[in-house]
């Protein structure tokens, strides 16, 4: 009996994947190539695909079959007590929030997302005031019906990073805050005799291409099953088996902008081509976390990709590849790429302050949710803390309050799995690097298999069998630590 | 009661029209973008979207709203009459496919454009041969559940041509035939002086790019609501409103390949951009036939851009983009693209021999379909065939009977379209010149505007109104004739 229900799911699932594939394809579409005058149509297409996924999967009959599948369930076969303990877990999530509110939610946001655009642009927070405060009292009515243990953006937070808890971020990222001023006052200090024009010359777009490709294909992206385009806000999509594209976007004055975007989003996208393809549209195939995604992307652009082992091979492809520059050396790539300042954009930020920016909005918008913090006095609260964390005067919001997609997009609770991400990618980094001797002298020739192959073993290949934490304990031999990457930051920076 | 039923199916359509039109994008990207290894689940992709979309139409609820709407019927409003007519015809006809069979037809083709596309660049046939089959055996089965009058061939045809007969068409054909044989002939006599080399020289792809572009946007295509991107084989589609996508392919040794490839996408393109916006999604705001689409990208490619005034008006922008253009003058470049040859490759045929091709596609799937030719015996009777046309041994499959997409996207009964739509160009602009006095001095200084306007009034804003052989009388006072292409085509190469 639970057999066939358990076939019903699966096949259910497949149907749904078939739906969010293609819609990842539309997004994917509509941020590359859409023509302006295609957008309003494309917000259709997206809404009736994401309403049909949405329903298939509420149905009352999916509900059923979790059921039977529960009453059978033995714990024999791990990929199926997954898949019928994640099914469960989203199913009743899904089912707790009535159909207006989702409808509700959708309609704001898509108002919201332009606005916000708009306000930013024109530097007039008044003008994104009103959305945000029905999304944040959207988010609130959420909460409650998902429930929570202490805090209701507990219950926000487990929509990025399954088991995370606001009490133990707010611990985590209140033992990180000291560490993190200390290491980015010391960085920028070794960082004054590195100027920021050092490399500034002209790196044409075909050649940053070539040269990022050729990275990219050595870290082991298959080019065979996804390609890297051209987008504003880069991405990776992992839009569907043997499909996974990046984007990426181009600074002709300054080819390590378009560099680094591709190897954080290599990263990305070597995770989606390490998923076990025969669990594809079951939680079992898919990846883990948001917190866990950026691991991946983290280690391959900053542990990899600014080591001076990574210079030191790719020095002479560079200068071969840009004229601009001739007359240089590896150790100039390697003191411009780790070069750091405290700087007001949080996707322009380097390594050694780019964590202060996430402290920060964790708890702006953990106020925001508890009603600590009303959404009119934000643009204040937000320079207050900038210049506290930073010693920099906010001089407009747009490069504040503003500067950032995801509370327009509905999206609170997301902004800590950036820290998660980078805290476990020095573990993971740290852990490979003791477990495979002679890595050392194989990153060093530009001999990146070993390391993947460590990566897709403990990693990609689980897919979602186990939560985030329990695949880190797994990997790694112990919880999740912010050690290893204060270690890593101490000893690149300090 | 009527109301409500017809706004019932205007409302079906509409949500029918997003699966298409999302479809339309899976195919797109799978010509322009999508990596190799993702050509499996796209297949899945296209069988779930089109099954669906099939099985919106084919509802019962459709069947009786169409026969609600009859019922009411008064003949007062055009647009509503068009509409119901219309949804008549295809309900009757989708209803009569089973579903196991339209589902099958999709994953059949998306495996089989694959594998063409491997059999043509390895010149294999023999790889691509039980694809084909299954394509001729599934379109048997389409045409016996279609019914039909003398031949199944006519059941195909419907698809692309309403109103067009096998005996009607292999009637124009054979009357065509010895006619173009002696044009063609003589075409090539005239275009000894022309050497095929005549312009060879490097054409760097990204100025062919910028050129096309420019005469593109000068006929009237709108970048904003259209691109033009790269494919193997260059199609246009008409993928949503605001949303029309053109491809070519490059030759760096020829940039006029990719040119007259953009201008004919562009007419095209043209047509679908000139659909009525506010008919989307119901049979009267679509384009009403191949032969007419036809008719719209051969005008521009071979009236307005193969004739002299062209060629004085573009030559010095084409001298400045092309520095292999050094020392030549505008007459090289009309004799050069109305030099004529018999060849091998359709696509790559000059307007003199292209309805040879056409006729002998004609007389193969014919065959084909009626069981006279077996798909083993296939490139055997088409190099003898294309011997006795052209004179000209075939040297290999790639250059033969696999050169064209057509068959494995499982469209036969496609290509007499070409023909039509050859015939209909030479009559629509033979009446647009009648009826726009002075229009010869606006083409010669690259001003399109009226050109376009009178097409925009009599051919695009129609939509789907008129059945193509009412929409060519009401445009030029008479049925479609052979006469204005056999005359232009004597006045332009005897």
């Amino acid at each position: 009996m639970s057999d066939s229900a358990y076939n019903h799911l699966v096949q259910r699932c497949s149907e749904i994947a078939l739906y969010t594939s293609t819609s990842a394809l539309l997004g994917w579409d509509q941020e590359t190539c859409l023509p302006r005058k295609g957008i309003a149509y494309r917000a259709e297409q997206c809404a009736l695909l994401g309403g049909r996924a949405h329903r298939l999967f509420c149905a009352p009959e999916v509900g059923k079959w979790i059921s039977e599948c529960e009453e059978g369930e033995t714990g024999g076969d791990c990929v199926r007590s997954v898949n019928v303990r994640d099914w469960r877990w989203s199913y009743d999530r899904a089912t707790k929030l009535p159909e207006d509110l989702v409808e509700k939610s959708e309609r704001v946001r898509a108002h919201a997302m332009p606005a916000w655009a708009r306000a930013r642009e024109e530097n007039k927070f008044t003008d994104f005031k009103p959305h945000l405060d029905t999304i944040i009292d959207i988010n609130r009515q959420k909460a409650e019906c998902y429930g929570y243990q202490e805090t209701p953006y507990d219950a926000l937070m487990e929509d990025y990073e399954r088991g995370a808890s606001t009490a133990a971020v707010a611990e985590l990222f209140e033992e990180l805050k000291p560490q993190l001023r200390d290491i980015g006052s010391a960085a920028a200090r070794r960082s004054e005799s590195v100027p920021a024009d050092m490399l500034s010359g002209h790196y044409p777009l075909s050649a940053q291409r070539d040269f990022n490709e050729k990275v990219a294909r050595a870290f082991g992206f298959d080019f065979d099953a996804g390609r890297i385009d051209t987008a504003v806000h880069p991405f990776c999509s992992g839009l569907a088996p043997g499909d996974t594209r990046l984007t990426t976007r181009y600074d002709e004055e300054d080819f390590s902008s378009s560099l680094y975007g591709v190897l954080h989003e290599t990263g990305h996208g070597l995770y989606e081509q390490g998923l076990p393809p025969e669990h594809h549209g079951t939680p079992a195939g898919g990846s883990v976390s948001l917190g866990i995604h950026e691991s991946q992307s983290r280690l391959w652009e900053n542990h990899v990709g600014r080591q001076p082992a990574f210079w030191e091979h790719w020095f002479p492809l560079a200068a071969e590849s840009f004229k601009a520059l001739h007359g240089r050396e590896a150790g100039d790539l390697i003191a411009f790429t780790t070069r750091s300042q405290p700087s007001l954009i949080r996707v322009e930020a380097d390594e050694a302050t780019y964590d202060l920016h996430i402290v920060l909005r964790f708890e702006i918008e953990r106020d925001l949710i508890s009603g600590n913090l009303a959404v009119a006095d934000l643009p204040e609260a937000w320079n207050a803390k900038f210049e506290d964390f930073f010693g920099i005067r906010v001089p407009n919001d747009t490069e504040g309050c503003l500067q950032d997609i995801h509370w327009s997009m509905g999206a609170l609770g997301y902004f800590p799995t950036y820290t998660i991400g980078n805290l476990g990618a020095a573990q993971l980094f740290a852990k490979a690097h003791e477990q495979l001797p002679g890595i050392d002298g194989e990153l060093a020739v530009g001999n990146y298999t070993r390391l993947l192959e460590w990566l897709r073993r403990n990693i990609h290949a689980p897919g979602g069998k186990l939560l985030p934490a329990d695949l880190m304990r797994a990997a790694t031999g112990e919880d999740l630590s912010p050690s290893y990457h204060l270690e890593h930051l101490r000893s690149r920076y300090l």
